[in-house]
C-alpha cells in the first residue's frame, strides 16, 4: 500500500535521504495554541521535530493562531496560549536559531496565498475534504464558519509558503496533505508550466505511540487526562496514580487486550528508552501500584531537565517575544519571496 | 421602504452630508479588469466617482484582479486589462493624486483581513448570499471555486480595510453590502466592544440610467453590443448604426414600451445633458436613422476629450505603472494601519 501511493515515501528511504542530504529538505509542523502540550505531543511529534532539526533539516513551526478564533475561551487568552507553546518548544530542544517559530497572524504574505489557492479548489472538493469533515464533526459550534470550511486551503498556504517538501503526519492525516499536493500541482500547471514554483510535499509517516489518557480515552488537556510538559512532579504523580488500569496483578505489554495497562508500560518504556515488552516482563506480578510508581518516576525523571528549562525560560517573557519576533521576521522574508514568485508567475505585476 | 432600512440613507440626506462635510466620508468603488469600460459604466458609475472625488470625498478605486483568475482568457492578459482600466479612470477625470487606485493582489494586509472575517461568517450564510448565488448562476465554470464562494467576504475586506463608509450601489446590489455590515458589526461586538474599529458602511443609492446594449440586451463588451470609452468615432458610429430599434418613425422616450429606442434617446440626452423627453420631442417623426445620427454625434462629441486624453496617456505606460505604484503604496499604508488595529483588538500581539 505504501509503495503504491506516490504521496508516501517509504519511511526508511526518506529517512535515509534526510540523513544524507538534510539540506535538500524543509519541514513544516505546527500546533494550534489551544493549551499546554502533553506527553502525547511530546512522544508523538515534538521529539521528532527536534530530531529533524538536529539532523540539519531546515524547520518551520507554525503557531496557528487564526485557527483558534472560533474558540472564544482560547481567543480571549491568546498570548498566554502562544507563549505556553513557545515555552514547550524551547524546553524540549527546538532551537529558535535553527528552527523558525512563527505565528499565522503575523505573516500577511502567507495569508495572501489563500486567495490564488482558493481559486484552484472547488466548493465540492472542500465539502469532501476529510479535514473539513473532521472539523465539522468535532466542532462544538452550531454552524461551520467560513474559516473552518476553507481550512485545508490555509494548510496548503502554510506548507507551500515556505516550500516545505516534508510534512510529518500520522497515517490518518494523509488525506489532509493531498489537497496541498493538488493545489501545488494545479498552480504549477496553470501559472508556471515551464518551471514549477511549488514542489508537492511528501508525507513523513511517523507512527505516534499509542498513549492513552489516564481515563483510557484520547489524551487531551481539556479532558484533564494528560500529563502536560508544564505540570510539576506532584501533579504528574496525582494524574498517573489515578490512571485507569485493570484487575490483573500480572503486568504485560499487550496493547490490543490491555490498552490502559499497556499505555502505562509504554510510557515508562519511552521515558527510559526501553522496549515496552521488557518493561512489562520486569514488573511481572508487581501489580498496577508498582507499575504506576515506575511510570511516575520515569516520567518525572525524563521531564525533569525539560521542566527545569521551561521554568527558567518562563521567567523571561521578553525572550519569548524575541523568539517570536525573529521567527516572524524570518517567516515574513520567506513568505514575501514566495509571494513575489507567485505574482510573477500569475503576471500580476503591472 | 428606504426610510425603514438603516442600511440605506435617503439619497438626498446623504448627498447633503457629502456636500457639507466631504471629509467625514470615504468611498470605495472598483471594477474587475475584464475589459474596457463602456458607456454603461461611464454614466452608471464613473461620472459619479469623479463627482464624489471633486466634492472632496476621499476615494479608493479597487482593481479586483484576483476576482478574474477563474477567467483564463483574462488572467492571461492581466496587465493589458489592468492598464486599460487605469486609462479609462484617468481619461474620465479620476485624479490619482486625490483618488487611490490600487490592485487587490498588491495589498497583502488587505487580503489577510479575509481570515478573521471568514471566522465571523457561517457557510450557510455564504450559501444564501445573493452575490454568491449570482456568481454561481453567471459562472461559465463547471464548478464554483472556493474564491468565488468566499467572494462576499473579500468584498467586506475591500470595503473595511480602508474604512469606507459610503459605497455607491444600485438598488439590486443592496444585499451585497449587507454582509459587509454584518461582518463589521460582528467584529466590533466580538473584538472591539468598547470602541468600534469598523463603521458599518452606508449604501449611496445611485440609479444607473437604463442604457441597453445595441442588441437590446444588457450592455457588455463581451457581447459586442457596447460602445467602449476606448473605441474610436468610426467604431462608435458602426455600433450605434447597427443598434436595434423598432418600426415606428415617431421617436419618443418611453422606456417601458419602447426600450431600445428609449435607450438611444437617453444616451443622446445624457451626452448632451438634456432631458430625454425633450430629445424625443425634438426628433419627432424623424425616424430611427436620424435618431442614430444624433446619438452618434452626441456620443462622439461627448467622448472626444476623454478619448483624446486616453490616447495621450496610453503613450506612456511608465506613467500608468507610476499611478499604480503610488496607489498601491497608499493602499498598503492604509491596510497595514487597519491590520495593526485588528491585531491589537484580537490580541494577536505576543
Amino acid at each position: 500500500m505504501l509503495g503504491t501511493d506516490p504521496a508516501v515515501e517509504q519511511d526508511s528511504s526518506l529517512e535515509d535521504q534526510l540523513r544524507v542530504n538534510p539540506d535538500r529538505f524543509r519541514v513544516l509542523t505546527g500546533d494550534r495554541p489551544t493549551g499546554s502540550l502533553h506527553l502525547g505531543h511530546y512522544f508523538g511529534t515534538l521529539q521528532n521535530r527536534v530530531r529533524l532539526q538536529n539532523l540539519g533539516v531546515e524547520s518551520f513551526v507554525l503557531i496557528a493562531d487564526y485557527q483558534v478564533l472560533t474558540d472564544r475561551d482560547v481567543a480571549n487568552n491568546l498570548e498566554l496560549a502562544v507563549h505556553g507553546l513557545v515555552l514547550d518548544y524551547l524546553a524540549v530542544g527546538i532551537d529558535p536559531l535553527r528552527t523558525t517559530i512563527f505565528t499565522h497572524s503575523a505573516i500577511a504574505a502567507l495569508n495572501q496565498l489563500l486567495l490564488p489557492f482558493l481559486s484552484l479548489v472547488s466548493v465540492a472538493e472542500l465539502e469532501r475534504n476529510p479535514t473539513v469533515k473532521d472539523e465539522i464533526t468535532h466542532s462544538k459550534q452550531s454552524s461551520v464558519s467560513g474559516l473552518m470550511f476553507t481550512y485545508p486551503v490555509h494548510q496548503a498556504a502554510d506548507i507551500l509558503f515556505c516550500k516545505a517538501n516534508v510534512v510529518p503526519v500520522g497515517k490518518d492525516q494523509l488525506p489532509h496533505l493531498e489537497l496541498t499536493r493538488t493545489i501545488a500541482r494545479r498552480f504549477n500547471t496553470r501559472y508556471a508550466p515551464e518551471k514549477s514554483i511549488f514542489a508537492e510535499p511528501t508525507a513523513l509517516l511517523s507512527a505516534a505511540p499509542l498513549l492513552l489518557g489516564t481515563d483510557g480515552g484520547k489524551m487531551s488537556k481539556s479532558r484533564n487526562n494528560a500529563v502536560a510538559l508544564a505540570d510539576d512532579a506532584d501533579t504528574t504523580a496525582r494524574l498517573i496514580r489515578g490512571a485507569k488500569t485493570d484487575s490483573f496483578r500480572q503486568i504485560s505489554y499487550d496493547p490490543e487486550h490491555r490498552p490502559e495497562v499497556s499505555s502505562l508500560v509504554l510510557l515508562a518504556a519511552l521515558c527510559q528508552n526501553k522496549d515496552p515488552y521488557e518493561v512489562g516482563d520486569e514488573l511481572g506480578s508487581a501489580g498496577s501500584g508498582a507499575l504506576k510508581s515506575l511510570v511516575i518516576d520515569a516520567v518525572n525523571e525524563h521531564l525533569a531537565p525539560i521542566r527545569a528549562r521551561r521554568i527558567e525560560l518562563a521567567k523571561d517573557p521578553g525572550y519569548l517575544r524575541d523568539v517570536l519576533r525573529v521567527g516572524n521576521q524570518r517567516a515574513n522574508a520567506v513568505a514575501e519571496q514566495t509571494l513575489e514568485e507567485v505574482r510573477k508567475a500569475m503576471k500580476t505585476y503591472y
